[in-house]
């Protein structure tokens, strides 16, 4: 059985929660409080980052993009990343597009400021930066739905492991109330449908001490 | 045949020449200014980034993620991603540490400062960006040069992707004389070997308008 040691509200960890649940493998989930460095983890993986999956002592796999690629070529009963070469190539894009650059310029730094900043030395959010993440959140919404206007779903006519991830970035920012829905009905519109799937019951039960979430945030109809 | 919309000082374009190279697959390279948004490469690629494959009128592949594994896949004579799925694993989490972290820190950084900001708007580098840029660059070399001492190659013990995805990142910063190599020798000694594979000579060629290459740049014996 998998180890996953993730953080509640990282989006990249929930990306894999939400895989593992969709391909129908059980696994073990241990929070990490990532940025403490805790002796033990920095010894399995010297960057402490999160998400990290153990699969055997010897089987340590670090990185977003490894994990998944790992899961889909072990796994191959259920796969995410599907189609003609054009359509994974596709879902590979949009993907890397949400992964690294939406969560650079959106849900790094808003993460950053509301909640590890907290953790790690209870200073307040930087405002500033707080208002450059959501001048760049509105952007990047924009381009959700210019993508779903086209297509039924992200990446393709299939739901896919874009969808997941791009669901997964979403819901973090939607725990601390940043997404006003109503801007974006395209994109609300799909989002409900990908939040009903089981595999999103366990992200939306996460609870951030400290933290509540935003009223709406487990509401399947909000 | 494949062509590659490419930048001549771009890493993950390098990263692609150099891959494509290396699987005996031929192409056809075409230089994009990529910030000028040509119309009609905006329309072939709504981001407008580099680099971009296009292996057929309707099949057109962007993102360095999607493109590196599109020709693993669809070409396995020769695999750079290859062993264990650990060790495809550890190449992946290196080249995107790489891609990601170390090009949006540093090499991406620098080359806005030094080259497209110059090149877009004629503006000089903002000098508090570089320094941060070059202060960053310390801290991965370091980390470059740990995994070095560690294994024959970056990712393992077989010459992998991941060397040529960080050999083009820094060769990047090398055509800027950014690099000072007597404080890196293990990094030295690891990238004059990669340096002198015929797959990299096309890149050591490259020129760039207006920036002479560092004096070391393109010797094999620096």
């Amino acid at each position: 059985m998998y180890r996953l040691y993730h953080y509640p509200i990282c989006p990249l960890s929930r990306t894999i929660r939400v895989l593992l649940t969709e391909k129908k493998l059980s696994f073990y989930p241990v929070i990490e409080i990532f940025w403490e460095r805790r002796e033990k983890y920095v010894r399995l993986n010297p960057m402490a980052n999160v998400p990290l999956l153990v699969a055997k002592p010897n089987l340590v796999i670090a990185d977003i993009y490894a994990i998944i690629e790992f899961l889909e070529e072990e796994h191959q009963d259920i796969v995410l990343i599907h189609g003609s070469p054009q359509e994974k190539a596709e879902i590979r894009r949009v993907m890397a597009w949400f992964n690294n650059k939406f969560y650079n310029e959106v849900v790094g730094l808003i993460l950053n400021e509301k909640i590890y900043n907290f953790f790690k030395s209870g200073t307040d959010a930087d405002h500033k930066l707080l208002t450059v993440a959501r001048q760049n959140l509105a952007y990047h919404m924009r381009y959700l739905q210019f993508l779903l206007s086209r297509r039924n779903w992200i990446a393709g006519n299939e739901m896919s492991l874009a969808d997941i991830a791009v669901a997964c970035q979403l819901s973090s920012l939607d725990y601390l109330g940043e997404i006003n829905w109503n801007n974006y009905p395209v994109a609300k519109d799909w989002y409900a449908i990908i939040k009903s799937r089981p595999s999103f019951r366990d992200i939306l039960q996460d609870m951030l001490s400290g933290f509540r979430p935003a009223a709406h945030y487990r509401e399947l109809d909000f």
